[in-house]
């Protein structure tokens, strides 16, 4: 049995996806800056990929570069930014993507730019009078801000935030990797200037995603050499994935309200059979419950320890149920979130991040919740059996 | 009718090749980065993948780190070279690639970087002298010159290179894209600091490269986050490209010789071929048509400039003959080659460069002589009549 549930990390490519991209990884095999009938052929097909998403986005062509990933994007779009505007002050979340808060970090301490980051209620959710204030005292700020929390689903107003940054002149970065084919962005009229978009979180292939530049804004680059991109990023295409990254934007992009609602059942049914093991110290992170505040694929739960030091995903994963850690319990997983860290700095439990595409169903999340079912029954009665026994080698915070 | 003679641009992916990356583009798709099974299966086809790429270049695993191709590891050694060693003074060709070159200008322009460029003598060789004559002037310089031309095929002697800046406290860095899989590498024993290789050069997919940094150097990040890559270069990784890379190297590097002679067999065949044409001012570019002082699988060479601007490679492009331009004859084709223009800047032909795989055959080259001795007989004729009847709305050099 296999039941992935973390298609917030990555995605399993759609087979129509793949079929696009055969034939550029094998017959149509030329250089796309070649000047000869096979490099000009694939060359028009990395051009039909930019139109297609171009269009899905509701921009011009000429405002999407291709990348080798959404981190290469937020890294180029930060570093571009910074430089083009020569910008002295930041303003960013403690809960958005590594690939963006490290980013600023290194901008941080490197080139002593001001990093200030936006209060968000117990939820996560951005105070705009916070912002505003930041952005009184600081304008002309790089403000980013990611559209939807890849680990706790929470959705951001990035009009409301874009209207209110561009009344102090503010330049808006938006990574929209988990709103991308999730459901209709406009990024004409939504106001940003740079957005970050990735090919595997929707169906794509790996090492493929975009860079949105509005027009008007300066690009600087962050890859030098080759002339491609309009000599903005250097580096032969990648373009099977290029062409596969467009077909899995165009598959989404036509059925987003289908599968909008597919997951909504799925995320309702999750949150139903989760609620009724009527777990102690059990609850839901940041916006994840709402099915207004967050998006119907994410849901993150935070469960009671499990005595051992045993990890509820990892028993999960043993019976072929795959979810993410985002475990704030840095005793017990390594790692752990930083997002949730951020959020319930105090809290003890093991945060599980269930996250959904098209190809679950019903009967898989009805299979992982007896799995969980399960597993804390069968805990709690071994922890009472070791309590009688009284255990001394064990500290367990149950 | 196909004869692809540009596999120095690109190469047609090995079918072994995407044998094995199929698995990777469809059954395991799970993120590296995730902690359960799914993530760890493609996680560990990464470290056998990077295993196998170090094993044959005979450096440590923790010595490679994958990029989305060369382009990204060039510009990514050269700034962490330049930063972690605060170097002040940069030598290097004007025959590099433009990767190198445009990371170059960049730095010159923005960080006030000195740059120096090597004397070449007529065909493209280092003059080692006027190396030595910078490193004595500029100890601790960033020397940046590449293994193999990637245009005229030049092999310069990296280990003698390694040696001399050595002696004056260099920093060595080679883009060894071009020689990859044509001879042996030992990157462990030739004296580089960082190194560059490409798959899609080797039979392998596009999007993928790697950086090799010698363990002992500082190596700074060029995109930030996720802490893929030991930490040191965000982003999901690009599985299926990592693996096919390293099975493309495999295959590459288990058939060195008997590619080598069959490249050779059919470079020898071509410089004959064209000899036996008798153009005037026909001539071969940098050391190409040397057997030992360029690799096998490079000809460049000028022909005599076509009357009406017409091109030889389009003329043969249309009869499905793929050759590159690299033409220096601005007037003629548009961009032209760099490094053509820098060893020849005041030819008038054009520039053809010629480049076989293990997939060209003898009958391929005799194809592509037989068409070049019709364009030229032809376009003489041709040329003849209209030079009788004065045509004057027309300025051709012949």
């Amino acid at each position: 049995m296999n039941i992935y549930l973390d298609n917030a990390a990555t995605t399993a490519i759609d087979s129509e996806v793949l079929n696009v991209m055969m034939p550029y990884l094998y017959r149509y095999y030329g250089n796309p800056s070649s000047n000869h009938s096979l490099g000009r052929k694939v060359h028009e097909a990395i051009e039909t990929s930019r139109r297609t998403i171009a269009d899905i986005l509701d921009v011009l062509p000429e405002e999407i570069f291709f990348t080798s990933g959404a981190t290469e994007a937020n890294n180029w779009a930060i570093s571009s930014s910074l430089e083009a505007y020569r910008i002295k002050h930041i303003i960013t979340s403690a809960i958005e993507h590594k690939s963006i808060l490290e980013t600023f970090t290194e901008h941080f301490y490197k080139n002593k730019i001001k990093l200030s980051f936006v209060n968000l209620d117990r939820k996560g959710n951005i105070n705009l009078n916070h912002l505003e204030q930041l952005l009184v005292e600081n304008p002309r700020s790089l403000v980013s801000l990611m559209h939807v929390n890849n680990e706790i689903g929470n959705i951001t107003n990035i009009e409301e935030v874009s209207e209110l940054a561009k009344i102090y002149r503010g330049i808006i970065h938006s990574d929209i990797v988990q709103s991308l084919g999730k459901f209709p962005v406009q990024l004409n009229s939504n106001g940003v200037d740079f957005a970050v978009g990735s090919g595997h979180k929707i169906h794509g292939p790996k090492g493929v995603g975009f860079l949105f530049a509005r027009k008007r804004t300066n690009l600087h680059s962050l890859l030098h050499g080759g002339g491609q991109e309009r000599g903005y990023r250097g580096g032969t295409e990648n373009v099977a994935s290029i062409v596969g990254f467009a077909k899995a934007l165009e598959i989404a992009n036509s059925n987003i309200e289908k599968v909008h609602k597919h997951n909504q059942t799925l995320k309702e049914r999750l949150i139903s059979g989760l609620k009724r093991l009527d777990l102690e110290e059990f609850e839901f992170n940041g916006e994840s419950e709402s099915l207004s505040k967050s998006v119907p694929n994410i849901l993150n739960a935070r469960f009671p320890v499990l005595p051992n030091n045993r990890l509820l995903q990892n028993i999960l994963d043993e019976q072929g149920i795959h979810v993410s850690s985002g475990s704030a319990c840095l005793n017990l997983s390594k790692g752990g979130s930083h997002v949730i860290s951020a959020l319930y700095p105090k809290s003890d439990g093991e945060n599980v991040r269930f996250s959904f595409s098209k190809y679950n169903s019903l009967f898989e999340i009805d299979t992982a919740v007896r799995a969980i079912a399960k597993v804390f029954k069968q805990e709690k009665k071994r922890f009472l059996v070791k309590d009688l026994h009284t255990v001394q080698s064990e500290s367990v915070v149950y």
